[in-house]
């Protein structure tokens, strides 16, 4: 399979049933129940549950198809991951870090709910992620499944995706040069691309040093989609986006766009995705789902 | 040892000896980059070093001596508690949830940081939990890692001490009863005390039903803790104690000793403790320091 329109089809039909798997198995771990607590699982249920791009659960199950990874594995794998970016979105969102009222098109949780429950209902999806990891359901084999809470654990934290929304704090007038905003992306949304990938390895006990076209992969793909994102911010449409747009500009932070300008952005994301399939070379139809979703990155419109 | 002059020279010697190696190991794991991110570690450190009375870190050593569990895995499980313990303080002081201004005698995270920095220090401390856990340093045998992992999500996450956290939110002017305020104080405080008697337990492969006199004993404690706290709020002195006090009076909130006044409250507490003790009867001296931390649960004046 090698023309655009086929992989088009592919990303589509996969992504559907992804995000229709994701809902399902969010709308069954999230079940309400009949105490004070009702709210905190109503304030998770409204931030997890039909919504997203799905994409990180896609790349999970992407990534998996080079190794045979079960469906069921991978979806776990990447309910896991969407917990820990769900979660994100909802601390980030709050009043004193970005101030966001919409998200995905419907108000926010501190919005929609309150700050204190947003803050906890964060907290508890960020629990949740490593309660999927550690449950047998995610691997039979004990050691995959510390394995992948070690290298989630990492890859959210202050080495990973908080440590670059710390640096994204502090990007507001501090006129970061092109290396520094590329490490902050690398952290804050990389981080968390780069585990996706790494997870189907992990689970197909891939020794570390086999993965290096794969992390070449996703540290491409990783970059590529926020300059894809820094152009939406730009020039992108806020009701497709489902949030506000041009809030970069507005917080003088530097973005890709900012350094590089809008023409040479595109140009450098449309490279990274050229360079992120050479990565691939070496796999055949197996690695089309990776494929497409590389080239999905900077054709989409949201 | 029976008396109680060498039980409280035995916790006190344990306990030093705890804070001590825990705040050893955090400075170890929280060295400060030369990066911007540097000030989430700032605050990761003013958080989680120097501070507090480690119980937690202390009874999984106490549990741990019943069993044999080495000093160093005790430490590691009792670290991954304390980062737990500390998101959890870090987010609750918030001005959106408990708003509090001092915490061991020191400014709160975002009075000493800010507010945006305050959430992502508890973010990654609560990551960092996890990545202790998952560490081989902590026990050579993945099954009881990820089991670990799993327990400690669970203890922390919407079905324990968030949980908790989110009844304790809607507590103000909702005159919960007693039943209530049990469940309450059970997930908020008593979820989290429990994994520390629990995690010995899963270290020396003890099976869950095997467990049964261990975890009345947590669960007893855990309560006559809480009664002490609420106590505390009402007679303690707040310069000791480090943080304000006669808050939930204020705030209109049901407590133990608001449902059972002061008198019942404290023969409630020591009642609780002589049961947690009672658990323990076909224990030794092995246990000599779980009973020791059941006699100063209610004798702290802190």
């Amino acid at each position: 399979m090698e023309g655009g329109t086929s992989r088009k089809a592919l990303i589509a039909t996969r992504a559907v049933a992804v995000a229709a798997d994701v809902d399902h198995a969010f709308d069954l771990l999230l079940s309400v129940p009949g105490d004070p607590r009702a709210r905190l699982y109503e304030a998770m249920r409204h931030a997890a549950i039909g919504g997203g791009k799905r994409l990180r659960p896609l790349l999970v199950q992407a990534a998996g198809d080079l190794f045979n990874i079960s469906r069921e594995s991978a979806l776990r794998v990447g309910l896991a991951v969407e917990c820990i970016h769900v979660y994100s979105l909802v601390h980030d969102d709050l009043p004193a870090m970005d101030d966001d009222d919409m998200r995905r098109g419907r108000p926010t949780i501190h919005k929609a709910f309150d700050e204190a429950t947003a803050i906890l209902a964060g907290d508890c999806l960020h629990d949740l992620a490593f309660e999927v990891l550690a449950d047998e359901q995610t691997h039979a084999d004990p050691f995959v499944r510390i394995e992948l809470v070690k290298a989630l654990a990492l890859s959210s934290g202050p080495a990973g995706m908080a440590g670059g929304q710390m640096m994204d704090l502090q990007a507001e007038g501090a006129s970061f040069d092109l290396a520094t905003v590329t490490r902050l992306q690398q952290l804050k949304t990389g981080a968390l691309i780069g585990f996706c990938v790494d997870a189907a390895a992990i689970m197909a006990r891939i020794p570390p040093e086999a993965r290096v076209s794969l992390h070449g992969y996703a540290r491409d793909i990783g970059l590529a989609f926020q300059i894809a994102d820094d152009l939406l911010d730009v020039e992108g449409d806020a009701a497709l986006a489902g949030k506000a747009l041009g809030k970069d500009a507005a917080a003088g932070k530097e973005t890709f766009v900012s350094l590089l300008g809008v023409e040479r952005a595109r140009e450098q994301a449309c490279l990274l995705v050229e360079q992120a399939k050479a990565h691939l070379h070496a796999f055949g139809g197996e690695a089309d789902l990776l494929r497409a979703i590389a080239d999905y990155i900077v054709e989409r419109d949201r």
